[in-house]
Parts: structure tokens; C-alpha cells; sequence
């Protein structure tokens, strides 16, 4: 990293101009960055690696903002190099629509972090600021998105891509410059309590998507005025943890890690993404803050990535405390500098370290300052600020996001134009806007939001619709039961919005155990988002209960889940009149529901990821290792609902497949009476390897939107890449042998079949 | 392997003796091989590594038996190296009482097959018999054990050791030469089908267990007279199929497949093991019956394995019809031989083979049979096996088996001495022999039998002891529930056995699914045993209802579970006035059970496998790696019953623990007031290791009989390999900081606490 060469050329420019280099931008990144190392003690050095919690960093008085005291403290005798969710609020911060920061106060908090750290630290280091976006930018007044397991079901990856310019726009306007995301977590698990943050169970699809956030994001492109630094999350498998449980071991094989979990990571680093951020499991023994193969060889020696690797929060501290490999904290901060860590989320461990690791560390994460130009631009304009953070164009983008993320399951009612006079919206999900918006989600501005009562009542304005909750989530009140059957009973269709939530309270936060509650006590809603992992799959309290007596009225009924994991909807599946998945949907995804329901839009999403018939049938995902098992004693092994699947309005026909060395091509036609999106997919089925694959593997998706009627050949180029699986040495080996291809609407209804010579 | 000098040195006798030099028992078992090799053709070496499906080779009229025309037929293309089942008789192989043999019949059908490929193949080499024996040998006739786990809750190395003697005589009593088993599969998933074929979850346990077994077959000194070649079962890591579907993929990484699955495999290879069998399924995407890595570089040049391995049925062709990694069967055959397998169990595989590989496998298989001197004795006498099988001493064998086998779980009324004048004995495990011997075993002669209620009846000779089955396994017919519940109601306490069943019946083999029967068809129990993987854990049909029925009566109720796996008991856990496991407990189990009842004998049995709460907590084992996981929100993650758990009569009291770097020891008495045995555990959990480590780890344990009262030092040797673990280089490596140490009674319940300087 350090020439002696490159000091000597600019030697003279060193001693003859006042400023010294690296404050000097018509001087190369390099350059720059290495006058700035060479200035800097150990202290600053080691400083410079911590990212500590950005919350506390501030003091708010009505409208004005300060940096607090202890900031001041801190850059006193550690002059830190970023600091994390500055400007985040929610229960687990502590931070409420009164205590925390709107865009405006949020870009002038950002404003005066930097001009203290420009004015009142030695070297004048500009701070990095790094901000939660996995649905949107985790603050108050931002655009709030479909989470993750949404935006997948959109299989869009032009939309996915708005949308992350929206969320890199509203960030980097308010003076921020890293988002933690995209989350490219394999979700194996339904009992995970952060797949809704996840792309899903599959790796194409979630690197497709991932390289598509990052492009979003800038591509890497850090002179861009609205890029940000992706950080792209959680470096490895994360997403598959023993029995479910956050954060636990992990303990898949290596060729698994490199043929799926590593697969999406790869394409978002090839697509510029310049962070990673750690995972607290571990993988076969290894902790992954400690993963020197990880981190320095597959990720900086094969990939290339030349960005920094951040921690996950206490991450570090964890290699000691959580997975004991090491006697200390500072040995765990030894030891994760020496894999590859180079920035400390969190900033306990970063103890005694070793020089010359950690001069490349910082050298990493001074270059991106460098190549950002904060040292010419740290400051932002509050105004625009205000003004251009969730502007009307930023909604739009959530909207469709919403739109495309809904997945329809089952129909036959849908949709429902003008025939009913009387609507009876009903359920713990149908007007409970936190519980349509996802976990870390900050406290919101309720009048810009839709729920889905809301969306249904505005599209449907000729019609009687009223609204009544029924029951909760997880409490087992009644109280309301009453009320709410009268409704059904009165309405001529009922809907009904079940499902789960992950809407923190402050009550409640850190609370994860439901056991021996009471129904007297108004027990929270909340069964999913980070930590509340789940032992059962199905509705919670009397949901289940309540739809069958909403049945038992002999109305139609339409179920919605608004759910952050693919719960078990067996019962709905068979006796609902339609069934619809619409995950997190966001602040607009009440009016996506009733647009949908409506008929104004055609749904379009499809799932990505298995619904599973029980949890004991887990893990249920499509693509797993040949041969297929036997079924169980009770219960085939089947997915309720398979990877890809997801209904329209209308009805396409495939037909005519050629596939050649270099193209595989098919026509796809709409042949029902209304326009829409179909999601043709490409499965590949691979003979004769050396290592055992999945009997079908997604290879190509596209969202194709076919007016009624009209046809389209759909052409996927086949690349190199698109041949290859892991071996037994971790290398990428060319299939040999004629790959069988399956092309259909989801991973099971495969209608048009044919060979690949590769 | 083929020395020119070897044989140089034997010329004089080749060219002198009259007799080839493979036939003379005087020369080495080196030199008779070698010779025999050379003079056979291609076709020749190639049979003699087929394994081909016995019971076929025979046909019975009466009292006579000869071998079939198939065999004839056979050998004179073929003349195959090894016949499987010979003596096999079950549903599967559509042999009967009738049809099939007795010990006697067994003893003159191998006499007759190795006559014929005496006298009728031009090289008269004998032939290799194997046998299954999980639990006994798998025969009519035979001395029928409890199955693994059974024999691993008795923790009883010498006792298991003296099984083994029983199965292995009885093998070579009768003519054949190896016995399939000890199964050392790691069971970390309960809905798999053969846990009740392994020995549990735990490494080390299953470690000792399986060398003693190996030691009770002869250890390897194949010239003992009743020495077996122990083949152990499955290599590797058949135990941990994804989703607990038999046979399918496993996904564990290189380090726990090392540390836990092959740890117990390498200790009963040193115990002198000489044939080990490969597992259907692949790890990580290898297939285990084509995996160098495992069978050439483990087994062979790291723990130097001098025997012959052998496929599982078909299993060579599953490395083409089921993971698809080879276009065709004989590439299969190539790929598996050339990965280290020797022979191909079901025969169709080894087609086209490589000449080297060839010699050295044919090798392997024939030093065998001279070693064992096949070729001077191969015949045996049918007097001694009608006489000596399932003798008196074997049956008593059993007994004490099934005696150590029993976990009481729960106790507030045991024993129940001579309190109760009228004990109604009820529930589909009550009295239905079959259910309580587990999968593979052949028909009985019912007489030779106990069944739970005879063995309550005998012992309680001088009560009133009524049987009423009340309900099924699986059937939920209800025509039986209203006499047990009179019964029940005219008792004075109710005994109820209930569980699962390996039961195969002639209709319903290879049915595997349950769905949709309706009760009047009179569904069949069996539920476990191979292929027969569940995805609930619960007692099926009506038990769980029937046992809440029981309850309401009012009256004392001891529940007992004959099972295969460890169903979920928490009903019988939190209202049972006592709980006992007995597994498939064999023969006399009733016997066993009877004396637990009545107070004749202490129960001894400890978990050697954990009790879940709920599937929705897979994986539950005790030995999982750090850290301790997030509770779920629905319910916490302990096991209800955890690993190495079981309750006695008596009470023990551990003291004065002192832990040297050669020594741990501790004092234990018995403080109760009736003699019995303990099973002292000493668990390690270090620290600083370079791989996460479980947080426990079993490493010692004892069962030790103390009379009411008596003490005893407790000693256990450290040796070096108990200090080791497996690094991230598949090493072992020594500890290095202190470990420390917890003495206890199960995994849970740790009572002394020190800590050991490595």
C-alpha cells in the first residue's frame, strides 16, 4: 500500500505548498491518502477504525441541534473515523418523533459532527456516517419501503434499483455516506427472525437483486453526488443458523457457502459495492468477524473487493464473549484486524493492534473519504434536505415497490371491481400501520401513511367499507371478537388481514419470550424482527381461530398476510376465496392491497422464497441437493407454495424453446383479457458433475409486462458464468454434460423443457 | 501390496508342493492371497467383490434345505465374493416362519453354499456371509436385544461388549462371517426413520459403545472362533440428513463432520473393526460411497483401516441414479471403487474396472477370509447352532440389556412394591411384541417372548393385572377405548404404554405415508424404522387423547413409551405420576419392565439422546456449538429431557472433585436408601480453542453400583486424546488454555465444578 516511490514524485509538491498533501485535491486518492497516514499516530490510526453508536451524538433543543458533550468528549481523545444511525430512531434507540431528528435537523447534525471533527481534531479527518437502509433509510421522515423479502417479490430489478438511488438520494442529502444493505442472507429458515430483511432462499435471485441495489447505490462510483458506500450484509450465511435461532452457528460445508450463500455477495461486490459487513455466526467453528479465508482470500484475493470490511455491531466483542476462541476482547480485536476486519462497528475491541495491518485498515477507509470528497464537500444543505426526502417521487417508487411485492396464492374471487356494496376489512394487520412497515423501522408521521384499511377504503369510494380489528397478533383478548363478526355478518365479502409483525414498542423491546402471558395483560404484537425467532410457523393468538369463524358466516373471504416470514397458511389456502402475501408492504402498501383487490393492478409479485406446509418439514427450499427425500410419515415434503409462484389476473402461454450454445429463447404470450407482469423463469437441471447439485437451480428471470393478447420472444444470453458450479477444490468447474433447462412461471410449474449443451 | 520379493522367497514352495500355495494353510496369509490373486481372471476378481441379496440363494422343503438354481446359475458366471441375508426372514425379504430358516437350517445352508462354491468354482474360494445385527442378528431364532439406543441408555461398555459376543457367536454359530453393525451414525434429528438403530447423539458415547461392540465381535482377531468382522455403519454422517429424510443430503462442514461424526468411527476402527459400510448420502454435495477424501485419506492413511469397505445396498448405483454425479451405473462402479469401496453390496455396479484399484480391493477381501480360515473350516456344525443360539446365558444377555435400557424420566410413585391390588395395563405398546423389537427383526416365536403386560403379570404375581389395548399407534379406531377405560376406571393405578412402532407387516411394507387412511381400514402402527422419518413428534392416533382420558379417571397413571426415536412427552412429563422410556427394549422387555415396577431392580438407563419439546426446535442436542441461541418467542430451546438424564431409586451425592492434569477425580455416594447404579459424566467445556467449541462436551463417564450407603472414588485418566480438538486444518490440536470441568449426572445436572490445565 505504501510506495516509497509515490511520496518521492510528490516530494516537492509536499514541501513547497502550504497546505499539506493529502488536504490538496487536485492530488490522486492515493497519494492523498497515504500523506494523511504518514501524519497520523496510532492513536488517530486506531481511532480512525471505530464506528461507534451515532445516536448519542447529538442534543436537540426544539429546533436547534448541537453535537452533545459526549462527542466532544469522545473526538478529544479518539478522534473516530465513522459514526452508525446518527440519525435512527425507534424503541431500541430510544429516540421518538419528539427526541429524534427530521431530514432537515438530521442534515444540520450531520453538518455539525463534521465541521467539530474539520475544527477540532489535529488532522481535521472528516467522519463517516453510516446509516440503516434495508427498507428505506431508518429514519424520521424518509421514504419507507416494502422490506426485503418484498422488494424480492417484486423480481424487478430495474424497480429495485429506483429504489435504492431513493434511499442513497435521501441519505447522502441529509449527510450521510454509507447504507448498511442490501441484506443478502440466504433465508433457509422461516424461523429465522430477519428473513423479511433477506432477498430469500435463493442466490441468484438475491444477487441479481443485490447487484441491482448497489448500481442503485452509485455502482461503487463515489464521485457521484447521491452515491453511497453499499455495505452489503452479513458476510456469511448469516441466513442459515442452527435451528433458526439469530446469530447462532452456522454449520453448513464450503462448497454449499461458495455455490449459494457467497454466490449473491460476489455479484454486489462485482457491481461496486465498496463495504461488507461481518456476521456474528459462525461457520463450521470459524467465526465469521475472524474468517481470514473469508475475508482476505475469497472476498479481497479472488473477488477483488477493495473496500473495507466493517463488523456487525459487538461483533468483534463476540468472537470472545459469545464464541470463546479467544481469551480477551483485545485479542478478538487482534484477531479480527489480522482476518480482515478493518472498521469496528460498535468500537469496544479495537484494542492493541498490530502496525501494519492496521495502516492498511485505515488506509482502506480513508481512500473512500478521499474518493467521496468529504474532504472538500462535508457538508450537506438542510434544506434541500427537507425538501427532497420523501418527495413525491421517492413515494412513487415505494408504491410500485408495494405494488410489485404483493404475491397472489390463491383466486377466485379477485378481483373485485364493483360487486360488493358492503366490505368488512377486518383483522390485527388491516389497520395497524407498524405492522405493515417492518422491524427497524423509525416512529412515523401516521398521515403519510396508508394501511390497509386506508388503501381499501380511498379505492373502493363508492362502497360501504368499515373497518373492525377482530383480534390481535398474540393476544388472546376477545374483545373485540364480537364486534367484528357483527361486521362480517353485515358486509356481503369479508377481508381479512392476518399474518405476524414486527412492530417494536418501547414497552416491549429486548422483550422475546411470549410464554405465560396473559390475554388481560395486552400482550404486544410483535413475533418477528431481529431476535424473535419462532418455534411455530403458524398465526399466532386466535387468528386462525377468527378466520374460521369468519368463514363460518358464509361470505366470501379474502385473507391477506402482511407477515416478515412465510408463515403457514394451510387453512387459508384451502378454504379462503383468495389468498394474497403482501409481507411488509411500506407506508403505501394500503393502497397497493386495494388497487389490487380492486383490479387497478394486475399483482405481479412471486414468492422468493417456500412456504412450508409445517415446521417440521424445514428446512423447505427448493433448490436442495439431490435426490429427493422420502416423505414423511404424516406429510409429503412438498412446499405449500414453491419458490417463483405467485398468480395474475391474466394467463400466459409459453411455447416454441430453442436453446442453444449461446441463447436460450422461448415466446411468451398473455392469452387472458387483462394486461400484466409475468416472471418467466429458467431452471437449470445439471447432469453429471462432480459435486452433487440441486435438481433445479434458477438461472434467468424476467419481468415481462404483455398487454392482453400481445406476445414477446423472451431471449436470455447464456454467459460462462452461467456454466459453472463450485467443485470439491472450491473452484469454479464448467459443467461437462448436456444441462437439462425447464422454463416456467415458478420453480415447480415448469411447462417447456429442453437441453443445454454447455 | 503385490512384493515380487514375496513371492520370490515362496517359489520353492509354489513349484514343489502339490497343492496350490493359496491352499496351504502353512503359508502366510500375505503369500496365500497373493498367489490366489494371480491366478484369477478379471471375471473372477470382479465377483469376488459383489455382495449379492442372500435369502434368494436358497430354496426349503420341510426340513431340507439346498442352495437355489439362482445360486447355481450365479456362480457359474459370477462366482460372487460375499452374500448378504442369507438367514434374513421379514416382510421386506417375504420370508416367514415358514419359509425361512432356523438356526439349524441357517448352519446347513451355509454349509451348502460353501460346498458348492468349493466344488463347483474353479478356484473354490469360499464365501464371505454377511449378516445384519443392530440388535441382535437379524434372524429366526436368533437372541433378540433391544436396539442401539436401547443399548446405548444402559451406558455400559462391558455389557454392550458381552452383547456383541452373544450376536457375533450366534453369526458364526451358524455359518456366516460378518455382522452389519455396530450403527455409529450421530442422530441429531428424531424425525429421522433409524435413530433407534444408532447409539445417540453424542460422539463419545457412541465412540465407547461402538469399540466395546467391537471388542464383544472378536476385536478384530479373526481366528478366535466366534469372531465376527464388524462392518460399521453409515459412512459418514448418515445421521444428519437434511430435514431428517433418510438417505438425503448432508450439509454439515468438514470440522464438525470431523470432531463428531468420524470421532466415533476412528475409535471402533482401533478397536479392530475390519469392514466399515458407506451412507447413502452425500456431505456437502460428495457422495459417501464415492469420497476419496473420507475412504482413502481418513479411514485408510490417517487412521490406517487395513479391512474392506463396503457400499450400502444399491448405493453405488445412487452415486448415478440418485446424486447424479456420473452418467451411468458403471461409471458409479469406477468412481466408487477408485474412491476406495471394495465391495458393491446389491451387485449391480462393479462392471467395468480399473485393473490396480481392482487387485487391491480383491485383496483386501480374501486376506480376510484366510485370516479368518475360511479356507480349512468353512464348514460349521447344525447341532451346535440349534443348541447354542439364543441359549439360556444369551437370552439372560438380553435381559440385562433391556434392564439397563429403561430411563425412568419422571417419578413420584415408583416402585410400586406390593400397594395396589387390581393394575389395569393398557395402550397399543402394552402387549403387541412386535412394537417393542424394532425394525429388521425377523418373526418369532411369540412364546420365547415377554410382552410388557406379561412381564407386569408375571412380576405381580400375587395382583389382579388386566390388559385392554384401548387404542392404536396410528389407527384412531375408538372400538377398544370403552373397555380400557373400564378397566382403567376399575383399577387402582393404570400402567400405560404407548409410543411409536417399527412394526413392519407384510401389506404394509414399503408404505411409507399415512395420509388420508381412514380408522375403519385398520391403519398399521408402524411409524419409525427405516425410511418411515416423521415430521411431528407426537404420540399419533388417539394416545395422547387416551392418556388424558386415563388422567381424568383419577387414578395413579405410570406412563411408559415404547419408541424408536424420543417422541415429544410433555404431556406425560407434566401429568404422569411416573415416566418411563424404554425404547424397543427387545425380547424380554416385558421382563425388564416388570422388575423396574416392581421395585426388583433400579432403573440404570440414561438418555444417550435429548427429548425435544417441539420439532419446531430442531435441532436439539446438547453439544452444540457456542453460543447458547435467542429463546424462541413461543418457547425456549432446552431439550425436555436433556442428554445423559435418568433418574434411580436411590440418591447419589457427589464430593471433594480434584482435577490434575493425569486425573479427575471424585468421590460419589449412594445416600438413598436402596442399591443402584449411578452414571458419573464428566463433561469439558474449554476454552480459547481456534474453532468454536460446544459449550459441553461428554468426555468420561461410569457405571458404577453402589449399595445403599457405599462410596467410592471415582478415577478417570486423562490421556492426550481427550485434550485435543479439531482446527480449522482438519488437525487435532491440544488444548492450551485451562478447560474447564463439570461433573454431574446428565448434561444438565452438573454438580462439581473444577477446571483442568491442559
Amino acid at each position: 500500500m505504501f510506495r516509497i516511490t509515490t511520496l518521492l514524485i510528490f516530494l516537492p509538491v509536499l514541501l513547497f505548498s502550504q497546505v499539506p498533501a493529502y488536504k490538496n485535491p487536485k492530488l490522486d486518492v492515493h497519494t492523498r491518502t497515504t500523506d494523511l497516514l504518514s501524519r497520523m499516530s496510532y492513536e488517530e490510526k486506531r481511532a480512525q477504525l471505530l464506528c461507534l453508536m451515532g445516536w448519542e451524538m447529538y442534543e436537540k433543543k426544539g429546533r436547534s441541534v448541537a453535537v452533545s458533550q459526549k462527542f466532544k468528549d469522545l473526538m478529544k481523545v479518539k478522534p473516530i473515523g465513522a459514526l452508525w444511525a446518527v440519525f435512527r430512531a425507534d424503541p431500541w434507540t430510544q429516540k421518538t418523533l419528539e427526541t429524534g431528528l427530521d431530514p432537515e435537523l438530521a442534515a444540520e447534525v450531520a453538518n455539525e459532527i463534521q465541521r467539530y471533527a474539520i475544527e477540532n481534531t489535529r488532522l481535521g479527518i472528516p467522519i463517516f456516517l453510516a446509516e440503516e437502509s434495508p427498507h428505506g433509510h431508518m429514519a424520521i421522515g424518509t421514504t419507507v419501503f416494502p422490506t426485503g423479502i418484498g422488494q424480492a417479490s417484486t423480481w424487478n430489478r430495474d424497480l429495485v434499483q429506483k429504489a435504492w438511488e431513493v434511499k442513497a438520494k435521501e441519505i447522502r442529502l441529509q449527510g450521510a455516506h454509507i447504507a448498511y444493505g442490501p441484506v443478502l442472507d440466504i433465508s433457509r429458515d422461516p424461523r429465522w427472525s430477519r428473513v423479511e430483511e433477506s432477498f430469500g432462499e435463493d442466490p441468484v435471485l438475491t444477487g441479481e437483486l443485490g447487484a441491482a441495489a448497489v448500481r442503485g447505490a452509485g455502482g461503487g462510483n463515489l464521485q457521484l453526488p447521491f452515491s453511497v458506500i453499499s455495505t452489503l450484509k452479513h458476510f456469511a450465511a448469516y441466513g442459515s443458523s442452527e435451528g433458526g435461532h439469530n446469530g447462532n452457528a452456522v454449520n453448513i460445508g464450503p462448497i454449499d457457502l461458495h455455490q449459494n450463500f457467497l454466490f449473491p455477495f460476489e455479484k454486489a461486490i462485482r457491481a461496486g459495492a465498496l463495504s461488507i459487513m461481518t456476521s456474528y455466526n459462525s461457520i463450521d467453528g470459524v467465526p465469521s468477524t475472524a474468517d481470514e479465508y473469508l475475508l482476505n482470500q475469497v472476498l479481497r484475493r479472488d473477488w477483488g473487493f477493495k473496500g473495507f470490511v466493517v463488523s456487525d455491531l459487538f461483533s468483534i466483542d463476540g468472537v470472545y464473549s459469545a464464541h470463546r476462541v479467544v481469551p480477551n476482547l483485545s485479542a478478538a480485536g487482534k484477531m479480527a484486524l489480522n482476518a480482515g476486519v478493518d472498521m469496528d462497528l460498535g468500537g469496544n475491541a479495537f484494542d492493541k493492534l498490530d502496525g501494519e495491518q492496521l495502516d492498511t485498515a485505515v488506509y482502506r477507509i480513508l481512500a473512500r473519504k478521499f474518493e467521496m470528497g468529504l474532504f472538500e464537500h462535508p457538508f450537506v444543505d438542510p434544506k434541500k434536505a427537507k425538501t427532497e426526502v420523501r418527495s413525491q417521487r421517492n413515494k412513487d417508487v415505494a408504491l410500485d415497490v408495494a405494488r410489485e411485492s404483493v404475491v397472489l396464492l390463491k383466486n377466485e374471487i379477485l378481483p373485485l371491481g364493483d360487486r360488493y356494496k358492503r366490505i368488512a376489512v377486518v383483522g390485527p394487520n388491516a389497520h395497524a400501520i407498524y405492522n405493515q412497515l417492518g422491524d427497524y423501522t423509525a416512529p412515523q408521521d401516521e398521515s403519510e401513511m396508508v394501511t390497509v384499511y386506508e388503501g381499501i377504503k380511498n379505492l373502493f369510494s363508492e362502497t360501504d367499507v368499515k373497518y373492525a380489528k377482530g383480534v390481535a397478533i398474540r393476544d388472546t383478548s376477545r374483545k373485540g371478537w364480537e364486534d367484528a363478526m357483527e361486521l362480517a355478518r353485515n358486509s356481503e365479502i369479508i377481508i381479512a388481514v392476518v399474518g405476524g409483525s414486527s412492530a417494536r414498542d418501547f414497552k416491549t423491546v429486548y422483550e422475546n419470550t411470549g410464554a405465560a402471558q396473559t390475554s388481560g395483560q395486552n400482550l404486544m404484537d410483535m413475533e418477528n424482527g431481529e431476535g424473535f425467532d419462532r418455534a411455530t410457523l403458524g398465526l399466532m393468538g386466535l387468528q386462525e381461530e377468527f378466520l374460521k369463524a369468519l368463514k363460518s358466516t358464509g361470505k366470501p373471504l379474502v385473507v391477506i398476510y402482511i407477515q416478515g416470514r412465510p408463515l403457514e397458511m394451510n387453512w387459508a389456502a384451502e378454504h379462503a376465496d383468495a389468498l394474497l402475501c403482501a409481507w411488509y408492504p411500506g407506508a403505501y402498501g394500503g393502497t397497493a392491497l386495494g388497487e389490487i383487490l380492486k383490479g387497478k393492478y394486475n399483482p405481479s409479485g412471486r414468492l422468493p422464497i417456500s412456504v412450508a406446509k409445517s415446521v417440521g418439514q424445514l428446512p423447505v427450499y427448493y433448490n436442495k441437493r439431490r435426490p429427493r427425500g422420502n416423505d414423511y410419515v404424516e406429510l409429503d415434503q412438498e412446499a405449500l407454495y414453491p419458490f417463483g409462484y405467485g398468480k395474475s389476473y391474466t394467463k400466459f402461454e409459453y411455447s416454441d424453446l430453442s436453446v442453444g450454445t449461446f441463447e436460450i429463447k422461448f415466446r411468451l404470450k398473455n392469452i387472458g383479457s387483462v394486461d400484466g407482469y409475468e416472471i418467466p423463469q429458467v431452471y437449470f437441471s445439471p447432469q453429471n458433475t462432480s459435486v452433487v447439485q440441486a435438481e433445479k437451480q434458477l438461472k434467468y428471470f424476467d419481468k415481462v409486462f404483455l398487454k392482453a393478447g400481445e406476445e414477446k420472444w423472451i431471449t436470455f444470453t447464456v454467459r460462462n458464468e452461467d456454466l459453472e458450479y463450485v467443485n470439491r477444490n472450491l473452484q469454479k468447474e464448467r459443467y461437462k454434460d448436456p444441462v437439462a433447462i425447464g422454463v416456467g412461471s415458478s420453480s415447480r410449474d415448469i411447462v417447456l423443457r429442453g437441453s443445454l449443451r454447455p
